[in-house]
């Protein structure tokens, strides 16, 4: 637990760098196969910048502490966590960027992000050619997480690419593992990314 | 303090490389609870690539240097800091940039920048949700520093949010201590990138 | 051998980080003078921002891999380096890249890339005045590598500067050495940017 | 000397990292004030991300290498840093870009660009307000070197600023000092990218 904690840390300050989570914003969890009732995920409020492995607290499937990290605060979009392990029992890592491609994106595309044609589609698992097109949903923001992890309840057949974007937020991305959902997510901005600078 | 020196000074060289204070342009402060009527400023005309703690000044409330750093050139703009300690007493950090979009901004935008709709604004102390309307304002740019300071004292009623833009400048926001002036300013930058690149 | 391997993925980590590389995407190889029926290779599927000297597995000149390395499998584009290194037997080092303008050139020009009057064209071998036009040629992707490798070899004769562009895939570089295959694919990759820019 | 080219060395690879020397492209040198004769100056081919303190040789005010040098091949452009030097005396050393935003600039622009009204025009020595217009005259390129330093004499009254651009080239700037080069580069090439982007 302690190389995957310093592991996604790694990733976490590059993405900072790469203006992905700008000051506080975003969160980041896994869990273990030896005990995937205990999601690792990221303190609330921690500057991305500096961010380590002791930034990291533990919680129960409904996103509640555990004791051991009573009192502590835990990202505000813990529940999209807990939802989506629950939605994808094989998932083990959840990962999230702001990046400025994707809410670009979410501003321009009312319901999904349609991207064709592009050999980094076969960065998603399972894509296996370029010649395809994939449709990546954009859900609106809200405050309300008992009422978004509804939202991905009730749409998830529309989760055809582990990621989607919350509307002039950002990305979340999931893999049955770090190396995984590192993949998807890095596969997905860039996506964002050139296919925004095609149009304008 | 010689810690808050070599953090500030960490940050001010992150920010050089991410183009916010090319050659030696821009300024930083910050004041210690023990004693908030010293500011501790960056001296004028370092390189900001090579920024270090021994390239902090101190000065007292009206700007003047102390008797410790007699002859030394504390930053031009040193009187803004000057202004913004006395309006906010409660800030202890000063953060400045001049990076490309908020010049943008500047250049389109003839009093505020308009965000709304963001996730990341929550990164602005006092903002829970993305569901708001923000206006950063835009003052003109003026190389004489007392009536600056007064127009921040007329418009202090304009600076609903930690941060304001000097036209064709650049960015300032602060924070009660390092961290919040850090999240202010990033907040800041991210949202004028963003709102930039979306209708250019 | 080893300073090779070093070498190149001190390159293609750094190729990560200009954004180059997203994820596991992009392949690289070289062979050594001392031994050129051994092509070395990076193993599929390695995220680039890892990439060490311990991802590289030889093939031969059909692609199979060295008993050594039996089982692993080399990247899906083994082919075309093959081809490559038959078609241009001087050349001992095939670099990649997935960056975004060289994808944006391709979905703009339907057969060749011009570039015409940089200065940075002399970046490729045998140029020697900025007052010249070169032809990058863009073939259509396909995950059809043996037919891949017939269109290289039936248009070798477009094949004027040492790089070609896989249509929404990427760039393909060559050189005589590590050296002068990076000169080629940063000049290829420089000029696609600057190109898109001005015409954008 | 061992110290300025460790140091310039180091600004020489921080730059390639930011795109404005790709590859073996762009050239720099400085002079002692105590060996004002000799100018210190980067071998030709060298790639600038491994570009180290061994990379310099000596040449004399005419561009001819010392005879500790003999056969060893500087920039094509050393003639550029020798008529500077003799057109600007006090100047003890020149860095070189071949930026982006410098190249478009100057497709975009005949014979100058002009640039008004920005903070960071005060980077220019001699410059102490923003409310001020500055041209950066635009030259054509070439690969005559002498015809080229004979444009700068005709043009000398043109560099009001200390720094040019070569046309579909990059931006030459100087300075007293590493420092003071450093700076020009920078505010010209951080207003080239700013001028640019507000127009398009």
């Amino acid at each position: 637990m302690e190389e995957m904690k310093r592991e996604l840390a790694d990733i976490i300050r590059a993405y900072h760098q790469k203006g992905w989570s700008p000051a506080t914003s975003t969160n980041y969890s896994f869990r273990l196969a030896s005990n995937p009732n205990v999601i690792v995920i990221s303190k609330s409020g921690i500057d991305k910048s500096l961010f380590s492995s002791d930034d990291f607290m533990e919680v129960d499937l409904k996103g509640l502490a555990l004791p051991a990290y009573a009192g502590i605060r835990s990202s505000a979009e813990t529940l999209i966590h807990c939802k989506l392990y629950e939605l994808f029992p094989e998932m083990m890592c959840i990962v999230h960027s702001h990046s400025v491609y994707s809410v670009l994106q979410s501003m321009k595309n009312q319901t999904s992000v349609e991207l064709s044609g592009y050999e980094v589609l076969k960065g998603f698992e399972g894509i296996c050619t370029h010649d395809t097109t994939v449709q990546v949903p954009v859900f609106d923001n809200t405050q309300d997480m008992p009422a978004f992890a509804e939202v991905l309840t009730r749409d998830k057949n529309r989760l055809t690419v582990p990621a989607f974007i919350m509307r002039q937020h950002g990305t979340y991305a999931w893999g049955r593992n770090l190396f995984e959902a590192k993949r998807h997510l890095e596969t997905a901005e860039y996506l964002f990314e050139v296919d925004w600078k095609f149009s304008h």
